[in-house]
């Protein structure tokens, strides 16, 4: 059981009921989410203590926000309430044909507001072992990359380990996609574990022109990656086939200094719901990281939570360990009586 | 049969189902209004053309919102889609001691972004008779200022009478509550019809101070009006009681250069729907001086269309006259079969 | 414990969900009800054997129709299953000042066209103490007035007593509006007990200008019935105040050819279903009769049961004799635990 | 961008949520829907101006069908309201191994009983490229019927060209099966465009007996229908394998004069939504032909349209051009954002 | 056209929304089913009487469970209302790679609570051919073991064919696994019809040790059955493999002394519900034997009969005869009308 | 900010949608609530440290009742999970005349299993002001009482004040009501605070019998309390005058050993939930004891607090300190936006 940090946005998810496209009934789903805050509600699910680190609204909307972090277990004491709109975002599920679709609304929000001086990082970073971060934060405007920084100083002065997600979503980039590498990649740098597939990788390291199969491909990435980052030990990723916008195949593959490990492939199908799935995976290697599991034995969980979480509607991943070592074990599907 | 404009923007309305604070369930209701459109809305139901003029985003909200629009029944041509957000408010309804609640966000809405260049005012106004306008609208910022000031000195110049609802909403000028008189005065000062009650009126054209019945206050605020204002021919408010936050009394009050006719009394108990009250009587007010109803028979038709509204649930009213006119005339209230 | 025998049509009931006006969202509540199965189904729940005679169209509605009667307990060995279509109606609720809308669409229904060969009333009639037979089923056409003819001969050559609900829905007799008394007072004639206010009574057997209050013209009233029908020992009826739509005053009336009994008055308020509260208190009147109550205790358990089926949403009232007891006898209202 | 008119029944729909059988729980579904006001309104989100011809009863539920087609963007200036009922059809949705399931109730309906007196083509079909049809409206009654001869030969005059589908639906037939083709041959003879399958073909225009692959049997059936109509230019269909209830394999064909074109073959697995898929396929035909897309490129698109609609609840295809090219260009089907 | 009685304890079951985790929202579905009432309701559907005879608690629950049974056309005069409470279960739906879960409530119920004493079994099964029984009732406790070989003996006495569903919940049986199969065999012994699979079999009867294929076991199981039980003619079981907890294949294997039969495989995927499935499966094989039909010919049909429920809802099976031949016969799937 | 820890079992609650009767159609609303826990949110929202002391079942329904607790911002460190199941209770909704019901079942839980070792006292009440406990406890079960007994010791031991609400509920203790004033009156005895009207403190600790006024009989009765209880400083009671099931009149009243302090009285109409009412009384009570405002000030706001939740559905009072006394200083009740 290990004490890790997360922080990042948490927003307000908007969406129809069932298949129906967006406000064609007068009623939508509400729950909320954030790349960052799902990876500590996933830890904390498997037995971990984690700390949610992030701004809300002085509001009845950051109020329910808050409430919801804590019914998941994490430790809101650093959460913030300061004035400010919640960021949100309306989403429209997947149906086959049809892919999901994401619109953001989730500028001047009350952490895309807030800056270094919100947060104090050396008490908030207190007998963590490690800080998990995303690209989405420095993507969010200059007060949430000032935040990360100074996170990302703390946490060095105090010998966290640092995890970082690339998650490089090109819409919140659109109009500066030059600025993203040169943004993301001295934050990189710092990281013990990063998560981001061969095209991630890429963009912040560059490095020769990718070839072979996705595990070779991702062992090159990875290979750039090392050779950027002294302090870097442990690439991961997921490999997504998407044959229909609800049946993926999903591999994990897990890269350190010496070797690539490849997980089993999971059929998906059908998704139940596709947001959260990279979270949950990434929570999955942190939890490998911190009980000292084997890298293969990492990889293979980390995949199946992943896997397993595309089985739950909702951001969050709420399975226990043994949810997930049932289905690496191959545990009968048939009704648990 | 007349054809009127109404200019302003529309919000999604999200709030919790019944009477339960904002998501504790995650289930929002979605609907869409805004003071101008809900007029307008109640004066298409009642047989008029109506001709909705704003900015939507131009993303799947925008598109639901002008669904919506046009499913009530007003033309659309007028509407303009562009880039930016949804302006929204989170609504918590009112439970007998608990106060309905509102919680804007509304700032960066495709409506707010949008200047008087937007919009074509001598074609959009061709043909009308009447242009409906409110108090909110200058509150949202410079362009929508300048949009609306565009638009009123279109309307002088094309024999467009000007309805003006005050409109005072004190969080939208929060921090500069000195510039609403200010801003608003001189659109008010253009009116053939001002809305508002004696504090609104007091607010923008100062005045002796009011003494006396609710009546006599609401004549001696309409005769400054009438003073300041020398197109100005009618004054219209309502008076609402409140004794619990869904029993309420209401009475309607107009005033012409001569006289100050006061409704029969409503009594709103339960109250189905606060919202949008406001909306249908100035649109029951509207019908009532485009059919050349007497003053007395308009103020009567629009209290009894505004306390009808207050059982219809969402922003927007769907009454015929058969049915005001049912409420008016004395008509049974139990099930007509 | 009796045996009685409900004779009418089955509806599909349509409306919105809570005070939405009629297909402002997809979705429709759906019930069944009909006034003379609703007396059935009250009656069941009171403790009675009660067999429905009605025909349902041969189709997953009708089956489904079918399978709700035999829910609530009523012995639907009497009910036929043929071809045709559900008669239905569309329901709007009420809402303070908007009293609730009833839309018929139950012309050509499976009911409708099933005439008197298609019940073999002697069988049906086997054992039985009560027919209840209403004025909605002569409404619908040639074929339900023979089937209803039949029933009345067959009652009366098997000694079984006839309770005859006038029922007088203006909307069904529209364009006919003559024929309803010529139609209706041959039925009537044949009752033991005939249920209907002084204006319906007058409609059939007419007698002198009513005067005076509720009570002495229900009286009056009743004197023209027992005039005019000499097997009839008692004339029921609600009178019913509405101060809105969903507030109104209830009080029974029970003459006999010696005195008329007047109930307490129940406030009602809010109502929250107002559909079935004549059917209940036919059946609360009903039960007296057949336990040999009193007049005025009947007509008081009478009308306790139905301002008690005006808290209960659907047709249908599910009460026992216990609930109904415990507010005659000015049982406490708080939670009871 | 064309003008289209086009002309049919449009149905409210009762369905059960999610799978269960009819009625089971109180709650419908309740939507509209009708062929070929599917197609006007599938060609409305494609981007063209569609005029909707239909009679609607002068009720709430009529007025709400009305304000539903004009939410989805048709021009509702020709849709007639007078006396009548709604026209209905209770729908259980597919699962699996059970098939849906309609229950018509659609006699009577106002729509069944307006006869060509209520229709002024000459005007209805002012500007009009195109007057789409189909087989349904003649299997409704002579109303209907004559109301469709009038459209005929109005369109004649007028030089619109006519598009018939031939939704040859066997209950709504039953028990005069054999007047089906000589009802619907002269229609189809005047058409331009005739969507049929090899089967309705045949039934029309006989011919030999087909045999050979699905594309030859539709270009052998295409070759009756164009020996026996000189103005037909296009034969369209689409071929669905059923592997089970919500598992289709979905193929188009167009032939012209000189050849036939198939479509790529699309996976439904699982289809959404069954209903619609042909109606959005016609309105893809139309648009590749308003558009003057070549032949393949129609039929792709109309092909990929109706799979598309298929991921989409209801009978409405929302679907914009884009949303049908990503298809077709094989976009990617992970999350948008 | 036969009489069945049916023992066995009715559930409350209580599952959240769609593939919610449990409680995850505010709202639970609550369906009843239990084993032996299932097999009851489904023989109910296929034109057979059934008498249901249990136990439930005399409160508002119990008669809310009655009624539900009634509703789906059992004769409930079988069931006792008594002290007591209603037993439960909370069910989670299965996703894909996560299976669905059961957390049994049951202990201290009405049911598990009444003894021989409580049942007039000679009365009960009056006129009847089959008694269905599980292996569940006797894992319940001792009273109901004891009725439940009361009920045994009455059958004997009466020339009452038995049939025995061996139903071995591991759960309930937690802690006292040896005494399984000892209460079990005595009461397998006297049945004609036995449905277990080989592992089921081999727990009550031993024998040796199982190869080959699914068939051949079953057929090697059957035989030790067959010699251990003198009266029994039948042995019955489904074969299910389960590629993931919504993708399964089913099939049936009906021996009795002379042959082993074996269905069709049934591809279910996707499994809409997977409670009921044996118990449909059990009614199948009982209509078959009800009705004289040949050993294939029942196997084939009750397999239909459950792969059919598997697109069912709820523990019912609402199919009649025709909609399981449909399937049997190939008909096609695509939508009715 | 004080310290409180609140004791108690936490139980399922569910109840029927809406106005329907329990179980007409299949769906539950399912929510958590217990007297003591209640105390606790209450306080938790009205700015205090709160420390829930309870045991629930180590599965996923005491999983999901654990998540609910930490939403509430009460700290659940001290909640025990253990074998057991998850007491509950079956709710129907008031309804005007009808009155509400509770159906319990709540014995064998896993709090009601748990005894005085289960708990470590000492550890629980660290640092903390007060105790809050029930007269439910102890008619759980001797497991509870003991437990119950062990806390009252250990908070004497650590100077921790009590708090004691009576809550004597009649059917907890059917056929042992005479232990019930056995049980509680050693328990009061040590309380710092007694809640209870005037009738349950004359069951507790008898005395002259009561006359006079509301205020005058709490008086008397708090007197013998006094007398009874050396420790004791305040007696707090509601007086509930109950007009129908939803229209209540509340009136708080608060003795301390000078004299009694009577709150204004609040009209609940309509009451939108009755159950926690008395909770959110305890809560405001207990929040003037801890804040030292005067004996009236803390009746005036505990009795508007217990006003305020009545509009609130669920168990669960949110209110914020600021919301009651908007309530307290006649804040206007119209929208505030």
């Amino acid at each position: 059981m290990a004490t890790l940090v997360c922080f990042g946005e948490v927003l307000l998810r908007l969406s129809a009921p069932g298949f129906e496209p967006l406000l064609r009934s007068a009623r939508l789903e509400a729950r909320f989410g954030g790349a960052e805050i799902n990876v500590g509600i996933a830890l904390a699910y498997l037995g971990h203590r984690v700390r949610a680190v992030t701004a809300l609204p002085d509001n009845p909307i950051g109020a329910a926000c808050l409430g919801e972090l804590r019914r998941h277990g994490v430790d809101t004491s650093g959460v913030h309430l300061r004035p400010g709109r919640q960021g949100l975002y309306y989403y429209t599920a997947p149906a086959q044909l049809r892919p999901a679709q994401v619109v953001y609304d989730r500028a001047h929000s009350a952490f895309a507001l807030a800056g270094a001086d919100h947060y104090d990082w050396p008490a908030l970073l207190r007998e963590a072992q490690w800080l998990h971060l995303s690209g989405i934060t420095p993507a969010l405007g200059e007060a949430p990359l000032a935040a990360l920084q100074s996170a990302v100083a703390a946490a060095r002065a105090q010998s966290v380990r640092i995890s970082f997600d690339c998650n490089i979503r090109r819409s919140l980039w659109q109009g500066r996609e030059q600025q993203a590498p040169t943004l993301l990649r001295p934050l990189a740098e710092r990281a013990q574990l990063l998560i981001g597939n061969a095209d991630d990788i890429e963009a912040l390291f560059g490095g020769a022109r990718l070839s072979g199969s996705i595990a070779e491909q991702q062992q090159q990435a990875a290979q750039s990656a090392f050779a950027a980052c002294p302090d870097l030990q442990h690439v991961a990723a997921t490999h997504r086939l998407t044959h229909s916008a609800d049946h993926h195949t999903l591999t994990g593959l897990l890269c350190d200094r010496r070797a690539t490990h490849v997980s089993r492939a999971f059929e998906l199908d059908p998704v139940i719901e596709r947001i959260g799935g990279g979270d949950a995976f990434a929570a999955g290697v942190l939890h490998g990281l911190c009980g000292n599991a084997d890298a293969q034995a990492s990889i293979d969980f980390a995949t199946a939570a992943s896997a397993l979480k595309h089985t739950l509607p909702g951001d969050f991943s709420t399975l226990g360990a043994a949810d997930v070592e049932h289905l690496l074990q191959g545990g009968r599907l048939d009704v648990r009586r």
